[in-house]
């Protein structure tokens, strides 16, 4: 099997929930939720319109006017491949409703096959596309699992236990779901009202409508469902962790530069310490990164320390710059008046806008207390970037 | 059945995993990972301690050693309720091990009924083990359940779909689990080699060699088990929402307190907005806070302000206290040096350092900006209060 797509594909995308289980106050259906300020299905929505083998997006919404609304504010509905239609009351009617329009456009765009997957999970890696589309292409289904994480058990009408999975012989299922177009359209015209009220499992509808037993990808990519409040959390720290590409530099090795290196670990996409002056070898190297931590040793130049590091930026995505001065003393602070190095600090802050970045500046003075200055760098680099930006910070 | 607890019970705490599905750089055994600057283990053990009917914890550890250095770091080792013994290779070895221990105690201190939990699960809701505890001691056995969140399938050997199973029919069995001593022990004396070395469940042992069905228990509790580094991110931010009780306090309304209110729904354990003076009942109503938020339309006077509010002040849990101080104009802040800004946020954040509550003060003009002050308010109040107490913002 060839590692390209090289047909069409067709996305359904059920967005219609009501957000019961959610128990918010306002009651806002999840996939309107804002996480890291974007409303929660349009990570999903991106992520499909970001392949280029997938020719037409059916969102299928609660609120068709409401969900257009978000696509315009976020720049994704000036063009052909998405389009909105009114959900149903249940999953089955509202994945339904979305392949009858996709196939309206089914032998214009050639469409062989149909993702559908779910508005409240926004993590859709490509790779997992790539194969499960290939694989239905070839065998009808699939769709991917994951080990079950808690012991599944049958209860009795009286509320005891009745018997117990073994767990190693099942699996979670998950979305995305792909399918042959014709395979899908064929089960969704023979399911009953039952199916379309209660049925949870498009994999399953193929194997008793079609008889075909589909394709289960075992997969170790997060894909993540948001259903209770604690799962917005969840979400929020990966998306979080996935942002953030960060370089620490320093003309030295020291204590905190090894200790922020510690903290970070973990907790962001990739993390790169370059130590020694700013090299053409460390300019060249290609990659970039949308947060950066310099130590600086005197006091700066905005302008002329923003031009020794700026092969190194990545220009294309939001990020944070922190650059944390470490002072002999105290003194050379004491002259500067709060409201000069407020308006400086805002000048700083406009400057790096241009670059989508924030500034943060952190004076330390010989670096005492190492282990706030880390956690500082961490909660700071785990924030939007904009929300301290222009903020000088002390220690 | 009545609502209190009047037995004895014990608890074994199997924390000798090596946390092998963590994945993580240097391999820290997951009950070891701190969560808010804790171990994640203790977070179980601070919760079965703090109930009055727990006669005896036995923790189960991976390495005794370790584990003992972590309870005398956080203050747990100086009493005879907890007991560290070795583990063994398996989930149900470690049980067994740590029932044997139990078992020399369970005549001296009357146990009737063993908990069994899991230290990588740190929510322990006294009403739910109240439940389980009661439930167990009348009818054997006891456990929560929670509805299946992903549908559940059965691979063939092909690795296709077999069959799925309906959704409404099954649950999550999740721990604490609870047991009448006698049931477990005889339990556990009949397990064979196999059962010792894949069992997963508790619950369907004693269904299996007792023929007893214990009672499922579906709670809403959260009973998040850390299996991979995504779930310490929920993990960590359930514990903070859990951890903050806000009292936002302001003479007037204002569209910037109505935001950051509304910005902190949902995100803290609990959130009172007072308007108007301080007045004696809201002095009075009994109530305390760990994290305040006071709005002052001049420049404050840390000693006495600190005053007015100190009654709705919980001294015996850690917070934040946020000062946002709204200036006409920024000419206030024209004379002020950085050096004694700096100074003078050091004292207070001294000061405050005395009620465990650290301290930021936001200057701002005039309420511009005001999303970007919630954002603010919402990140210092999610973040340890320690990190940024003593700084001075600006926007």
């Amino acid at each position: 099997m060839g590692d390209t797509v090289d047909f069409s594909v067709g996305v359904v995308l059920p967005s219609a929930g009501s957000g019961e289980r959610m128990n918010s106050a306002a009651s806002l259906p999840k996939q309107y939720i804002k996480i890291l300020k974007k409303p929660l299905f349009l990570y999903a929505v991106e992520a499909f319109f970001s392949l280029d083998y997938v020719k037409k997006i059916v969102l299928v919404a609660d609120n068709v006017e409401r969900m257009t609304g978000c696509l315009l504010e976020f720049g994704l509905h000036d063009n052909s491949r998405i389009l909105v239609t009114k959900g149903g009351t249940t999953r089955h009617r509202s994945i339904k409703k979305g392949l009858q329009e996709l196939e309206k456009f089914r032998d214009e765009l050639d469409l062989k096959v149909v993702v559908v997957h779910d508005a409240v999970r926004p993590f859709v890696p490509k790779t997992l596309i790539d194969e499960l589309v290939r694989e239905s292409h070839s065998n009808g289904a699939a769709g991917p699992t994951k080990p079950l994480v808690s012991t599944v058990v049958k209860p009795s009408a009286q509320g005891t236990l009745e018997n117990s999975l073994q767990r190693s012989l099942y699996a979670n299922s998950e979305t995305p779901q792909s399918f042959q177009f014709d395979l899908l359209m064929s089960a969704y015209s023979k399911l009953s009202e039952e199916d379309l009220e209660f049925g949870t499992e498009c994999l399953q509808l193929i194997l008793k409508y079609c008889g075909v037993n589909a394709k289960l990808v075992p997969t170790e990519h997060d894909l993540s469902k948001v259903t209770y409040n604690r799962d917005v959390y969840t979400v929020e720290s990966l998306l979080k962790e996935k942002m953030s590409d960060v370089c620490i530099i320093s003309d030295r090795e020291t204590e905190v530069l090894k200790l922020i290196a510690d903290t970070l670990t973990g907790r962001v996409a990739s993390l790169q310490t370059l130590v020694g002056s700013l090299s053409d070898k460390a300019k060249d190297n290609g990659k970039t990164y949308n947060t950066v931590v310099l130590f600086h040793h005197k006091e700066i130049q905005q302008d002329r320390h923003l031009l020794d590091f700026a092969n190194l930026i990545d220009l294309e995505r939001r990020g944070l710059i922190i650059h944390i001065i470490d002072h002999a003393s105290i003194d050379g602070l004491q002259s500067m008046s709060v409201y000069n190095l407020h308006r400086n600090s805002r000048k700083m802050a406009h400057h790096y806008e241009k670059l989508s970045k924030g500034v943060v500046v952190i004076h330390c003075v010989s670096s005492n207390e190492v282990q706030r200055i880390a956690s500082m760098v961490l909660s700071l680099i785990s924030d939007d970037p904009q929300t301290f930006s222009g903020q000088t910070l002390f220690l």
